[in-house]
């Protein structure tokens, strides 16, 4: 499915703590909380050693929504570092999309 | 360590074939064709079911020198059908980054 152009994509790539107990359910609820924000439009995520995770979004506003929300809830948690020992954000414009075959 | 903004970056979303003999090749090679071209900034990927391969570039005029030659490449090969069952392309400026601790 193509997404109507420009919209947003948030690129997520980390690399794990060897220790990082609590971190799935931490991702997932994350993922949770993309799915309902207003402008969400997909996520997609793989990981071998290096992970990459990135959410994609109608608008930048979205996002700062999103990142209110997940700042919140690290703040619960025992916080980003004892989860990850190196992580970067992109904030990226998608400009042009094109695709092969379905994805299901 | 962090580039320079803006940049642009190449999402490269896909699910394989159950048959793809050959391809890991041809990821490799198509990796090599980046890394030698004006403008590569870097290169990121994983996979478990789904495949994400993301290319970081100076211009949009780099990424279609390097499109050309990896249509070529394809083209010498049985095609992109016979290894992927769904692809997508995004080509994305990316407008702001930030990182936490050291990638290596």
């Amino acid at each position: 499915m193509l997404y109507q152009t420009p919209y947003y994509a948030v690129i997520f790539t980390s690399l794990l703590q060897d220790e990082h107990e609590g971190y799935s359910l931490m991702a997932e609820r994350m993922e949770e909380l993309a799915i309902i924000q207003e402008g969400y439009l997909g996520f997609e995520s793989a990981r071998n050693e290096l992970g990459i995770s990135i959410s994609y979004w109608t608008s930048l506003e979205s996002i700062k929504n999103w990142k209110e929300q997940t700042d919140h809830l690290f703040a619960q948690q025992l916080g980003r570092s004892s989860w990850y020992r190196y992580y970067k954000v992109r904030i990226c414009k998608v400009e042009r999309e094109y695709e092969f075959g379905e994805k299901k």
